[in-house]
């Protein structure tokens, strides 16, 4: 009988998301009249902005007409976005991008999840705890991962705390590593890297040899001006960054998907024989034979992201947002709790009460304030004693749940 | 420094459609006159169903309303599109297939691509010859090829030649293997496996505990009604095949991305210990990890094809490339040539004349014709021989080809 891939047999159920399910069910059946909010949500709830409307719509148009219709497009993406990629997102900020570095795709968690098939099975993989769990699991099932513990953590992964006493910066790696999984603006922290820590990470990575791969999908809601939004804003990244990034937070495409990554030319990796190889056609070959790119309607509806009006549209639903962070942030504050993130993005990263586990104040706060949220320990064991809410829902929602919090819940 | 996959470097160049661009250009720049007919693409040439464009002008409406917007979906698709699947591809065809058993993705390349992550690094994988290319560059990258020798097979994969002596059927494998790819209605040959042969892959399959890939993106082409559309109209099939469908050459869907792939809870394959495991839930936790599922706009545009209006449009779009399949078929056959596929198949594969290689026949139709296909060994080394020219250009185009083959090209 064909062996499967025994790697899988070693994943950690996820238990976060259906054990948050089954709590909020039964408190629901308990207490049938209670309005709960929920922000715990990752997800967008509001619309598509009007000109990526108009602009799916015109597509579509064009899909009818037999002398517009388009069919397999280029794997990696049309120049028409690549184009307007590499000129706003990049070029505007004293970036050189080539457009055969951008890599559209349908988004961050596929090429998350799918880059590390370019390396070696052996390579040492490092992520920050806690983490987005896509990091992680991608290399469990790729075998790089080796064993869980009793607690949780693979034998063969460097874990890197981001933790308050280090004020979520993770520290460089003790030990050699090959691959490092860096998320700014951090989820779930918060969490953001300011221009010298990226550089020392940059150095770091140049003299080990190491490739950094850099989620940068939460850039957008960067405030902070000497933050740098992507990370070849800093000095030779070009020689060991992959940076990814995403329509999904930014213009609402949780549900169109849309995101790219740039892999830079001189990005290398070594053979057997320690000879440089450059990681962007290998990353080319990979999208081409193994995907035929991103629909052309959605494509275009991400290119008008990129209009004048789409960008007023995108930064106008970000400073809701963040003002939604901000009312979080600040009435919990008020409430006498520990608060991180919130500022430069959408996360905010709560410090449990004393003796207050992440789950036990995950039953506190639904069982006093009926708001959902989501226990830190989910995110890894350094997540532990940590709590995220988010600024993704509706500005009521956010308003009333910290009043409940205010008024409803003994801290 | 980082080690690469070096299984990647053992892949050989996709020189087939980079060499036919080449020789286009060169014969182009020396006859600027002539007008070229292209009938070797596999990409579809009529727009989108108008209940599709009205299906998707409807899905963005809802994308632009709070109320209606949808953020992330299922990864593995809505019930909305599943239910339709379920009843309409299986159901009306005597075969159960339950909602999860039903995986939507953007494409059967990526699905085709990605099936071999679940099984072992060490399964043994069987191959037709001619094949497309996507079954064994996936597990050539996953490092199950082994090394390519001098003609460009690789040592550890199990060919399965189909040609004319054998009525392009492959023989069962003389020994061991894991995982079978087969594609009916075939791409390149145009062959499809009647329900006795196909009755013997899977029995086979049962005894041996191997798995068998099915792809069956071109069933909608189908015209004997003796022929199988689905491998689990075979007993017993839902025991050992896993089944990839596509909207991409019924629909029209190439540049919109919309297909699925049917695990049942029965295939099993097994760990080191030799105890079952369900091949289903592994398929789950990859997609799930590694996507974020289809764009709801396109969902709703894939629900609309099996709609009253959608199947009568997306029926007479295939009879139409049925007609122009016969055209080029049977024009050929007029010129002398032998030809084969073309019934139940939007392929024709064309023997080439005695002494004439793929490329030499290539060049011949190129020079003579000013007709573009596909040379067939460009798709292994059993293509050798033979040359495919497809169904889905424009009417006229095919009419004329076939009359300047008839009239222009010494035969």
């Amino acid at each position: 009988m064909a062996r499967v891939n025994e790697h899988y047999l070693k994943l950690k159920a996820t238990y976060l998301f259906s054990e948050i399910a089954r709590r909020v069910k039964t408190f629901q059946t308990a207490h049938p009249e209670a309005k709960l909010i929920r922000l715990g949500i990752g997800d967008i709830t509001d619309p598509l902005p009007p000109s990526v409307i108009r602009a799916l719509h015109a597509a579509v148009d064009e899909m009818a007409r037999a002398e517009s219709f388009r069919g397999y497009g280029p794997e990696t993406g049309y120049e028409f976005l690549t184009e307007l990629i590499a000129k706003h997102d990049y070029g505007a900020r004293g970036v050189r991008v080539e457009l055969d570095e951008i890599f559209v795709s349908d988004g961050t968690k596929s090429d998350s999840a799918s880059i590390q098939e370019i390396f070696a099975g052996d390579c040492v993989v490092a992520v920050t705890d806690p983490v987005y769990p896509v990091y992680l699991d991608s290399n469990v099932m790729a075998g790089r991962a080796g064993s869980p513990d009793a607690g949780g953590r693979y034998d063969r992964v460097v874990y890197l705390p981001c933790v308050a006493e280090n004020a979520f910066e993770p520290a460089l790696p003790d030990r050699p590593v090959d691959l490092v999984y860096l998320c700014f603006p951090n989820n779930p922290t918060g969490a953001v890297l300011t221009r010298p820590v990226l550089t020392r990470w940059v150095d770091w990575a140049r003299r080990q040899g190491a490739v950094l791969l850099y989620d940068a999908a939460y850039e957008a809601y960067i405030r902070d001006p000497d933050i740098p939004h992507s990370i070849y804003e800093v000095e030779g990244a070009r020689e060991v960054a992959i940076e990814f990034r995403s329509f999904s937070k930014t213009a609402g495409f949780t549900g169109t998907r849309c995101a790219f990554t740039v892999v830079p030319k001189e990005v290398r990796g070594r053979d057997a024989a320690g000879n440089p190889v450059s990681l962007n056609p290998l990353w080319f070959r990979r999208q081409s034979t193994k995907s035929n790119g991103v629909a052309y309607i959605i494509q275009r509806a991400a290119a008008a992201v990129y209009t004048e009006e789409g960008q007023r549209e995108v930064r106008s639903a970000i400073d809701d947002r963040m003002e939604n962070a901000r009312i979080v942030r600040q009435g919990l504050e008020a409430a006498g709790l520990r608060v991180y993130g919130g500022r430069n993005a959408p996360y905010i990263w709560v410090k449990t009460p004393p003796g207050l586990s992440s789950w036990d104040f995950f039953d506190k706060l639904l069982n006093e304030a009926h708001v959902v949220g989501t226990p830190g320990s989910g995110f890894g064991p350094s997540g532990e004693g940590y709590f995220r809410l988010t600024a993704f829902g509706r500005r009521a929602e956010a308003e009333e749940a910290i009043e409940r919090v205010k008024t409803r819940v003994a801290l």
